[in-house]
Parts: C-alpha cells; structure tokens; sequence
C-alpha cells in the first residue's frame, strides 16, 4: 500500500486554477525563493565585505546598498502596485477620453465645414465612421482577435480559475487601447466600460510580469488573482471616476465568491486611479476643480414626493422588461448571423465587410439633416447624457417650454415634431442599434449605451409625469414641480443594472452624477428591474460567455427547493476512467486514448476501488512515453545490435543492411520525437474537442509505427505489458472527494467557492463516480436532457417559483437517473459525446 | 477493508458549522421534507376528494385549497421573509427612535422646569441618566446576558460558523431592544447601530422559526446562514437609512469571505427596509418627503478646491491615530477594570454600581451650567451631529462670526470661550467618555459616538482652515469660501472607518448627508484612516472578540511574503489522537479521557496510519455507553441472577440478601445513568477547558464506581477489552485533509472559505497531523511563542513590511518546529496546554 510519490503537495486544492499550474507555480515560487535568498545573500555579502574597508566611501557605499535593499523590498509591496496600476490607468483612461474626443470634434468639424452641400455632409458623416471602425476590426482582427468585444465575460472565466492564456499579453493591450479608440472615436453607439475592465486587468498582468523584474515574489498565482480582481474594479473606476461603484459592479460582474481582503487593495486602487483621472482634467483647464462626471444639479430639499414613487417602480419594471429584451435582441443577431451559412461564408472571407454595413446602416440612420433629426442624432453619447440628465424639464402640458434651449437641449426640440415623439424615436432606434452594434468585432461595451437609452427612457416618463402634473404632486403648502431629470437617473440605473443583473449600477449612478438624493427611487427601480430582468433571461455576460462558449458554471437562484433534494449520486457520471496501481503500462495506454479528463483517478485495484490520488494525464503520458520512448528504444537497439554482433560476427555481410536499417530507424525515432514534441499541443486548455481528435491521430501515428518493425513492435508490446512504476510521478494524493449524498446546493458552493473543475465522488473511500463543472451545469441549468431544447435561464425564480412543477422535475431527474443506474448500459458515455458535439 | 457505516453524507463538508450541527439539519431536512410530501399529499387527496363531489361549492373549496396550496408555497420564498423582515426591523428602529426622543425630551423637561434650582436642575440632569442606565444594565443582566454589547462580534463569529446558541433567542431579543431604548435614552455617547445589526439577526432567525410553522424549508443551517448575512445588512440600513452603506458594512465587518448572491438579498431587504423606515417618518409628519436622515445642503458647483485635499489627507491620517487610540483605550479600560482585583470583586457584588457610578460622571461632566457649557453639553447626540454638519462657518479669523447662531447652533457659543476651545474641549472629552460608555454592560454600540468625534475634529479643522484662508483657496476668479461641513462629513468618516477597520463608512456617511460631492476627499481621508489604524490596532470588533475570547482566525494582511513560505508542516499538531479500525472499547475509553478535539480520526492501524474518516466525540461516548451502559448491565445482572439461581437454589437464605445487592446495584445505576446524562453538558462548545476537568471528573466517577463490585467490575473490565463494532456508528468517510506542504496562505483560505475548525494532515494517505483553528491563528499572530507577550495586530503590514525582520522571523519559526520535530519529546501537548491555561 506504501506508494513512493514526488512529494508536490502545493497543487493539493486547485484553489484558483488547475492543478498543472500551481505545479508550475510552486516550481516559479521555489526558483523566485532561491534567487532572492541568492540575492540578500549577495547583499550582505557586500555589507560584510564593506564593513571592513573602513574609508567614508565605504559607509557612503553601505548606505547605497541599504537604500537599494529597502527598494527592492518595498517594490514588492502590494500598495506600490496598486498606485501604480490606478496611476497607469488613469493615464490610459484620460488619453484614450481625449483622443475620442477629438476623433469626435474632427467629425462634427468636417460635418459643419459641408453644410454647403447635404450629399458632400452626408459622405463625411458616413465615410468617417465607417473607416473608423473598419480601422479598428481590421487592426484588432490582424494583432490580437481576443481583444474583440467587451472582454468581461472573459474575465469572469479568468477569475473563475480557467486560465485564457492569450487573454493577458501585450499584444491583447495594444489592440485592445487603439481598437476601442478607434470605435468610440466613430460615434457609434458603444461602451468603454467593458473593455476597460479588461484592458485594467491586462495592464495588472503586464505590470506583475514587469515589477517581478525587482521584487521576485509576483510570480503566486493567487496573489495574481486577487490582483486581477482589483484590476477590474480599477478599471470601473477609472472610466467612470466612480470608485466605489467600480468596486461593488466589478464584484457583481465577475465574481461568485468573494474575499473582503481583496475589498479593500480595489477601493484603494479605484480610489488612487479615479482621483488622477479627475486630477488630470482640472490640470488640463477642463474643469474648475474635481467634480462628477455628469454633474447634475436637482433641489436638494424636495428630491422627490412620496407619491412619485409608483411612477419609479413603474420605469424599474419596464426597464426590466427592456433590458431582457435587449440581451435577447443581441443573442439573436449574433446567432442568426452564425446560422445563416450563406451570409456567414461571405461575410468570413470578407472579414470588415460586416462592421461597415453595420456603420453605415446606423450613421446613416442618425444623419442629422436626414432621420437624425427626429432621434437628437447630432448628439455624442456624452452630450444626450448630460442634456437627459437636464434638471430642467422640456414639455409642459405636451407642448415644448419656451425657455432657451441652450447648448445640445435644442437638438431635442424639432419644430414640427413633439418631444414626446422624439424621445420614444431616440429610444427605439438605439434601442436597436446598441444591439446591433455590439455585435461587431471591435472592442466595445454596452454598458454606456444601455444607460443612455436608460435615461431617455427615465426622461420620458419624467416629461409625461411633469406633462401631467404641472404643479407637482405634493398638496399642502408649497409647489414643487417634478423634476423629469431624475426619472433620468432613475431610467438609466435601472436599464443598466437589468441588463448586466447588478445593482451597483445605483452606485455608478450616484458617482457619475455627483447627487445621491434620489437613492431611495434608484434602489426600488434598480432591484424591481433586476428582479424582472433576471427571471426572463441572464445578464448580457453570461449570455457572452454561452455564445462563446466559455466554461461557467451557473449561478443558484434563490428559493429553489429542489437544489437541497438533488443529490450529487443523481448527476455523477459513474463510469470513471481509472488506472489501477497495479496496471500495465497497456492500460495506461487505453485509458489514455479514451478518457477526455485532465486528471485520472489512481485506485488501488479493480475489486477494492480504493481511491489513492489522483494523476494529471500529462504525467501518464510523460511515463508512457519515457517506457517508449527514444532513449530506452535506443539503448535496447544497441543491446540488440550488439547481441547481433556476436551472434552474427561470421555473416558479415548482413552488418551493412543493419546497419542501414539502424539508420533508417533513428531517422523515424526523431520523427517520432518530434511529433511526440508536437502533442504538447493537446494540452491547451480550449478547444479540446478538436485536441481530442489530433491527440488520437497521434496515438494513432504511433500505433501504425509500432507496425513497421516487427521485432519492435514486439518489443513494444513487451514494454507495454510491464507494470507501470509510479515512483517518479506526481500523485496528488488528496483529490477533490464528495460523498455521495451531498446535495447539489453544497456541491455547487464548493465548486465555486474552490474554483474546481472536477471532484471524486467516493463512498468510504471507494471511488463510485466523479463530477464535473459539466454534470453540474446540466443539473442546475434543470432539464435540458430531460425536457429537450428548453434551455433555463439561472436564475429563473420568479418564473417557476411557487408552482411545484420544478420539484417534479427534479423527481423526474431522479427516475431518470435510477434508469440509467438500472439499465445495463455497457458505458454511459454516450450522452456526454453527444453533448460533446452538439457544442 | 470494508466498513459498514450509516450514510450521513450531508455532514462531509461542514460549510457552515461544525458536524454535529449538520448531521441534525439533516434529520430536520429529512422530517421537513417527508411533512411537506404528507402535507402535498393530504391536499392532493382532498383535490381528489372534492372532485368527486360536484356541487357548486366543492368548486370554491377546490379554489380554496389550491389558494391554501398556493400560499403556502409562496411563503417559502425568500423575497416574502426578505419584506417581512425589512417591514419588521423599519418598525422596531422608527419605535425605538421614537422612544428615544420621547426619553431625551423628558430630560431636557425636567431639566428646563428646574431652571430657578441649580442644585435641583444637576439632581435632575444626573439621576435620570444614572436610573435609566442601571435599570437597562439590570434588565439586561437579568434577561439575557448575552444581550450586553454591540453584538456584531458575536455576529461575525456565529457567521464564521460557530453556533453560539444563547446569542439568538427571543430573550435576547427582548432584553436587546429594551435595553437599548433606555440606554439610549438616557443621553450617554451611546450608538445604536451595532446592536441593531445584532437585533436583526435576531429578527431573522425568530421569523425564520415563525415561518417554518408554515413553510417547513426553513430548515436548512446554509440557508439560514445566508439569512443573517442579509439581516446584518438590514440593521444596519434600517438604523441610517442607508441601504448601500448597509450592506457593504456589514459584509466588511462579518465576514471574510463573502457569496454575491447574499448580496442581492441584502440589498432588497435592507433597501426596502429603509424605504419603510423613511416612509413611517414622513407619515408621522416629522419630514415632507424622503430624505437623508442628515441631510447637508454644500454647494454643489464647486464642493472643494483641489489644494484643499492635503487637509482632508491629514485629517484621513490623524484620525487614522485616534482610532487606533480610541480601540486601545476601549481596551485598557476593560482590562484595567478586570485586572484590578479589589475592585473587580467589589464590583461583581454590586453588578449595577459600575453603570452607575461611569454615567454620574459622565453626566456630571456634561451638566450644562458646570463644565458642559464648554463642550456643548446640552445638545443630544443627534443635535451635535446636525450644528457639525451645518454648511455655515462658525468663525472667521478666529473670532466667532457674528450671524445668529439659530437652534442649536447656539450651543457652540460661549461668550468667554473661542469656538476653536469648545471644539477641542468636546473632541478631548467626547473621545474618553464614549470609550469609557461603551464599556458598560448595557447593549450599546460605539459606531455612532465616534461617527460624531469624527465629524467634530474635521470641524475644527475646516474651522481653521476657514480662519486661514478667509477668501477660500482658489485663485482665479470666483471666491469659494471654504465648507467646514464638508471637512465635517471627512472626519466622520475617517474617524469611523479608523475604529471599525471599514471602508463603507464613506458610502454610510454619504447616504447619511444625502450629498456625495465629497466623495474623493471622504474615501481619500478613509482609506488613510483605515492604513494607519490597521498598522496599529485591530478594529474595535476584533479587538472585543480577542477580549471575549470568542473563536476567531485573524485576517491575513496584504504584502506578508513570509505567508507562502510557512507550510501546513511547520504548524500542525504532530501527536493526532486518533482510534485504529479493530481497537478495544479501552483505547476508546483511554482516548476520550485525554483528548479534546471534537472529532477524532480513525485509521486503519497504527503501523499503516491510513486515514479513514472521521468520528465525532459524541458518536464515541455512545458506542461508550452502549457497551457498558445501563441495558446490558441489566442483563448481565439478570443474567447471573439467574444462573445464581440455578446454582444457589438449595441456599435460599442468601436469595433476600441478593435481591437487596441487586436493588442497591439498580439504584447506583441509576445514579450513575443520571450523571451520564449530566455529562452531555461537556459537549458544549465553550469554556472546553473548565469542561474537560468535568468530564474527567464524571469519567473518575465512574471508575471508582468500578472498584465497588468487584464482579462488576470484572465484567467492565471484560466488555472494556472486547473489540469496538463500528456498525452504527456515523463515520464522516471524507474529513478535510491537506497536504503537509500546502502553504500557510491556502490553507486561511480554505479555513475561511469554508469555515473550517480543523482539518487532518495527510501523507500519501497517511495521518500525519493535525491543524486546527489555534495553530492557524498562532502561526498568523507570528511569532506569539517565539517573542513572548507581544501580540502583533492581524494587519500589521505596515509596521513591519519592507524590511526583513518579518522573514527572519519565519525562519525561526521554521528552525523551532524543526527543533520541535528533531527533540524526543514523549507528547507535544505541553505549548497547547500551556497556552489554553494562559487564556
């Protein structure tokens, strides 16, 4: 029973990651070790050596070394990074607002220096654009295509514990900072939030990797998590000047479990980078002293009358209902251009065809002298933000006050046409084109979008409200007239937080306009909108991370009984790939070929099933190929050869031929080693249905090889019967284990609070099955084997709560499974292939 | 090999408490579950019922019932006990608010009425503090001493997962909420909001019990821990009517690591909570409409000048000092108090006399006509905070202005004195007296009392910056005169986030004032506060529990390298008490009488130490008792009767004398059954030490029992040496195991994930050692054994980073344990025993 195993004991919990890279980790953090303990080493080397040469120089030179000693260990201290990472940030964030907004000056100047002539106008609003965002699809496609989108559903996936390698290099930044220029600078109805998170966090990355130059202890990998996690709030807070908003949104957004530890380093950094961030622009003359970005002005000693209230929760329940339907909107045109074959095979050869038509369907749309002027299409995002969130109010008995429209207000009055119609045009149509727009494959968000058509929406019901009572709600005393301006407020919280299921979206709001007296409005809005939003379909990042099929693993609603009943015996895939201690190197082999998971269960036989560890595939794989492999191939050939000699020293007229075939034959084993270079390949985290595929290619390659000798072959196939020694190899000798009766709620808080990928399920040390984030998802996900298509969005409370149906669903889960149990069935892995390739 | 054990897989993971706890959720999951499939049934067979029956009115019972159905099922929702709960604690917070003022009116009458009596006026003004504080100490002390306090480190702790059980009982809750009202009524530097949080979760867990008469899901310990996480959240947002501020507080102050899906119910309940607390105040026409409960009206145009951040910078790091000052001052004083024997017995005898006697010179202090008139003594708690908050300047070139000072404002004033005098009088006075109240035993919290120092000191400093710069700082163009409000709003919020280590107080601090233009200056000035203060002392909640001795793990700090170089080996407990598979009921009993954890290991043999499961104590005692209990006794009893019979048929005379023997026999056992029933109290979770003596003592009992009949005595001896049957016994099949070389870092992680108190060191499968709670604690504490008294502070990053000294101290750390390893010593107990002594 005594196993002699590495003792590797760091990748025991699989905290933040897979078990591969903590061992990587643990091999960097004992290498960093070294070289520092090298380093002081040399330090106080020195001093001694200094100590004696008793000139002034020399106390002049201790000091200098001092000094350098005590630099080097305050490099790794976390708050010089994090200043360091909000000072970046603020830097990235301003240069990156000033150039868009000069992009967006040259537009309307070319437009303005036209108006001689509306075809010439309308070429420049168009063209301008156009370039703009083909530029910026063009450049991200050819530098780095991962930059694409808003880049939080892959954070979600980063901080989850599944490592996006490419996600986090220079490359990524570079692409990431032009590209989203490039595509607000064109007036597009896009976001900089979004990718903001995600260039934050690259910049965390690439910071780490630079400042582990000095210090040497920035290689943990948890210690990069809990970095990245304050990267994301930085990057919140820097685009919004909005610290304690980017805070709490980058947790709702990217996080299941939180460490209040990690609290903390995000507000500091958030805090640092939106302070430069405003600092910069009163050094820049933009702004008298620090100040919201949207700074409203409403009354302060009457925000609002009690009796407004239902209109509030009216605009948070529509919201909810608008912010489903655009997540929905924006699934459906990016799987109907996934699925329309005949467009798709176009639109992939010409890659920037898409994004141009897009852009010019929705400039010429908004062209001012043309439909523009029914939609305030003149206005940036910036300027239909801040004329909506206006504290005064436009319409007074429906028709337009004939106060001065002063700055941007006047594009919303239109002679003919009422506000009222403006403002319900505004909406839809961006409503639709922030969708639309979204899906091109530029680096853009949709938070800022949806917050606007918020706001518009909020301004709407506020100017009907104001329209309808003239004189305000309140009875007794004094008039105070409503203020449609925060009904703004109100509206764009609320769309924002459905739409991305947070409700941090209040605090943003409150940051962004510099007013909080509307907090209790915002909050109703923002919950109700929430509520519905989140019973009709998951949040915009979710719905990225399904469409991109990126692993997740699905949040627990609340209420859900059944999730207590099902137990973790009825979704465990029982018929698990293990190796025996005793087993064959023949056995490795075969289950090498079949298995898809990255660790394997090591029992200690058939008949006992007593789990031992476990072992990553790649171990095996090393063991099979060190068995196989070209050393001891070469070492036998030799013994061979020379056995041949003395057998066949007479014949010499064979040497030549065998010597020949000798020849031949290294040729083919460095073929092999090289192909046998290449399977490193296999074990890329993504894609792994295609791996799969070329993995068993390989196999296969070598398998036809083993053919081509026979006396190797036979050789092999001694090789192969010999009893796999495990003495070198990695073990994890405590694997992730659950019992079989853990009910699928705790199953699923261990699984997200560890961040696991699999877990054992054993029965008094017996192995009976195994788990994965897979199996789970489809038990939580409910019924989608059972009930076919029907794919349940997470957190579906409000629409089945109540109704025992799911509870019968839940038994049907369970008669479904106790057949399977039941049924002879010769491997269970049917439906999991199937699933495989449906994906 | 194979061990049959009762299937009780529900217990492997004690997510959120410890086993025993977990097993009995179970059992009521399992009899809650099998109620609601009765109840469903009973309903489905009346519906079948009633279908039969087809009158008119059998349709509207059929309605009925499905209604009945209905509403029983909705009421297991958790937004319907979120609303009840909110609804509930509105209520509680605005009645008790409203009694507090009706208490400090009263004394303000009295007070006012006596005015031609000095010496009437101060009898007046002192005993009805003193007679308010005494009857609320005695209430408490009577009711339920658990109701003492703020209650929120008691809340952290039970959030951790120790059940601390007398801490949420209907007693409490009475005790708390009558207790508070009086002592905040009676005008001492009291608060109201950490206790509140404590009545909220009382309110949580009372409703829960309520609700479950109906619902029967109410039941889960998870479930119910996710409840009280959304409670803390409601007491604090209903006490300040700040939804956001509340939520985020109490995630800062109790927990450590945090499911953003509590986050939502939080913020629902406590949203909600604060509408209707808000709302019952605008009904009872104390406010026109919603707002803050501070309300400051700063302009909002040009709220601060930039180079007036280096004055909010510095009241950030003073106030980082003072609350530092504050807790240590909070603690001496209990400890002085402990310490001082004499005065400690004195005092225990007259348990009212401490209250007494602290609020008489408390209250002679502030009498208005003595000294209080420097300090602003007539004014209430609530008062001082609204003349602080107030957006006028006080003084301007250090003369008091001359406008008129309306209301209270009138307080500051002093004829003789400079207002920069009562100011630093008030601070200076303020701060001992509030560390002093709050260690009276009445239910009290010192958020509040502190909140007003705060904003006190940024007074005085926006005060001096006013006198300063008269014009305002800004040099061109417009005058903005300086707000020495808004330096007010900073210091609060500085001083605040100082003592209770959080940096939500700026959110708090802005829903307080309902203006958030401050917001850089306030999380600039609390970030500040937080760094110098948590280099310093633990916060004010830590530092309570350290003195109550509760459970607790202490934070790791950021920065702290020496974390990755401590592995598990370095701190666990070698000599694991532990039971082998086939043991004798001696080695049971020998292991229950020296050990003390509450689980015990069970490996397959000493020789192979091969880790198995897991054994609660309890399961142990009664295998105990099973086998020598008072059933088989009887038996063998009557067993030897009988053949005592058979063979003493013919000597009859002896049969009376037997039969006397047997009834003495009977009544010892009796006994004996009772004190084993006694014993149960040794599973209790505290004070294990005093216990641990008892149980020797009980388990002594029994053994000089043994001496009394030798036969007996021989059976014992004989059932003692007889193989342990583990048949029924509840074997955990997977305990938490660690490698020995996972570092000190991931395992406080996985400890604090989920909520672990000890866990077993594996090797290979081997049981190695052991880790609980304590040694975590010691090994972050550093060097507690190593450096003797010294105590360091669980964040102490800043003290002690960059230079060296922290990792030497890790490897002497390191080389003491392995001296520890190499030294023969028989038992490693002695630094464990020692150290529980010394607590």
């Amino acid at each position: 029973n005594v196993l002699s195993v590495f003792a590797c004991g760091t990748g025991l919990w699989n905290m933040y990651g897979r078990y591969t890279q903590e061992l990587g980790v643990y091999a960097k953090e004992e290498a960093a070790r070294l070289r520092e303990s090298g380093q002081r080493r040399s330090v106080s080397r020195t001093l001694d050596l200094l100590e004696y040469d008793k000139g002034r120089c020399a106390k002049c030179r201790i000091c200098t070394v001092r000094c350098q000693k005590f630099l080097i260990s305050r490099v790794g201290e976390d708050w010089i990074f994090l200043i360091l990472l909000g000072l970046l940030m603020a830097l990235v964030s301003w240069v990156m607002d000033f150039c868009i907004a000069i992009c967006l000056q040259a537009q309307k100047w070319m437009y303005g220096g036209l108006d001689s002539n509306v075809f010439l106008q309308y070429l420049a609003w168009v063209t301008y654009p156009v370039v703009l965002i083909t530029f910026s699809a063009g450049f991200t496609q050819i530098l780095a295509p991962q930059a694409v989108g808003s880049g939080i559903p892959e954070m979600k996936t980063i901080l989850r514990g599944v490592v996006l390698k490419e996600y986090l290099t220079f490359k990524t930044f570079v692409a990431k900072v032009i590209g989203l220029t490039c595509a607000l600078g064109s007036g597009m109805p896009l976001g900089k939030e979004g990718p903001f998170v995600h260039i934050a966090s690259l910049c965390a990355a690439l910071l780490s990797k630079f400042m582990s130059l000095f210090g040497g202890i920035y290689e943990n990998e948890s210690r990069n998590i809990e970095m990245l996690a304050a990267a994301c709030a930085v990057g919140v807070g820097c685009c919004f000047a909005a610290p304690i908003g980017g805070v709490l949104f980058s947790i709702e957004v990217t996080s299941t479990f939180f460490a209040v530890r990690n609290y903390w380093r995000g507000f500091f950094a958030a805090t640092f980078s939106a302070f430069i961030f405003r600092v910069l622009a009163v050094w820049n003359r933009d702004e008298e002293t620090i100040t919201a970005l949207f700074k409203t002005s409403f009354r302060l000693d009457f925000p609002f009358d009690l009796q407004e209230l239902p209109a509030f929760a009216v605009i948070g329940i529509a919201n909810g209902f608008g912010g489903a339907l655009f997540v929905y909107l924006n699934r459906l045109i990016v799987q109907f251009m996934r699925k329309q074959k005949a467009i798709n095979r176009f639109l992939m050869k010409k890659r920037l065809l898409y994004p141009a038509l897009v852009t010019l369907l929705i400039s010429t749309l908004t062209f001012p002298p043309g439909f523009g002027q029914f939609m305030a299409g003149k206005l940036t995002q910036k300027e239909s933000l801040v004329t909506l969130l206006d504290n005064r109010t436009w319409a007074k008995q429906g028709i337009a006050e004939e106060f001065d429209y002063i700055g941007h207000s006047e594009a919303w009055k239109h002679p003919q046409v009422n506000v009222f119609v403006t403002l319900v045009l505004f909406i839809v149509m961006k409503f639709w084109m922030s969708a639309l727009a979204t899906t091109i494959p530029v680096p853009c968000g949709a938070f800022m979008p949806v917050f606007v058509i918020g706001a518009a929406f909020g301004r709407l019901v506020g100017e009907s409200m104001a329209a309808w009572f003239p004189d305000g709600i309140h009875t007794d005393g004094t008039i105070y007239p409503i203020v449609p301006g925060g009904y703004a407020v109100v509206g764009a919280a609320a769309l924002s937080g459905a739409v991305t299921h947070t409700v941090s979206t209040a605090v943003i709001v409150f940051e962004l306009t510099g007013q909080i007296s509307h907090i209790l409005p915002v909050m109703i809005a923002v919950i109700l909108a929430n509520a519905v939003a989140q019973s009709l379909q998951p949040s915009l990042y979710d719905s990225i991370i399904r469409i991109k099929k990126l692993p997740y693993l699905p949040e627990l609603g609340w209420g859900h009984h059944e999730k207590y009943n099902i137990r973790v015996e009825d979704i465990m895939v029982r018929d698990v790939r293990y190796i025996t201690l005793n087993c064959s190197y023949r056995d490795l082999h075969n289950v090498l070929l079949t298995g898809h998971l990255k660790t394997l269960a090591l029992v200690e036989s058939t008949e006992s099933m007593i789990l031992l560890g476990s072992i990553e595939r790649a171990q095996l794989q090393a063991l099979l190929s060190l068995q196989l492999g070209r050393p001891r191939r070469l070492a036998y050939i030799r013994e061979r050869a020379v056995e041949d000699k003395k057998r066949l020293s007479v014949v010499s007229n064979d040497s030549s031929e065998n010597s020949s075939h000798r020849a031949s034959q290294e040729v083919r084993f460095q073929v092999r080693g090289h192909s046998g270079q290449r399977c490193k390949k296999c074990f890329q985290p993504f894609k792994a249905h295609y791996f799969q595929s070329h993995r068993k290619k390989c196999l296969q390659n070598v398998t036809a090889e083993f053919c081509m000798s026979s006396k190797i072959t036979e050789w092999e196939e001694k090789q192969l019967d010999e009893q796999v020694n495990f003495n070198n190899c990695k073990i994890d000798p405590a694997p992730f284990q659950l019992v079989e009766r853990t009910s699928l709620h705790k199953t699923h808080t261990i699984f997200s609070l560890l961040g696991l990928d699999h877990a054992f399920v054993t029965s008094i040390g017996r192995l009976i099955g195994v788990v994965s984030l897979k199996e789970l998802r489809k038990a939580i996900e409910g019924s989608v084997t059972v009930k076919g298509a029907k794919v349940r969005p997470p957190l579906a409370s409000f629409r089945d709560s109540g109704t025992s149906s799911s509870e019968n669903e839940a038994t049907e889960l369970h008669k479904l499974w106790d057949r399977h149990k039941s049924m002879p069935l010769p491997r269970e892995h049917t439906p999991s292939e199937s699933d495989e390739k449906s994906q």
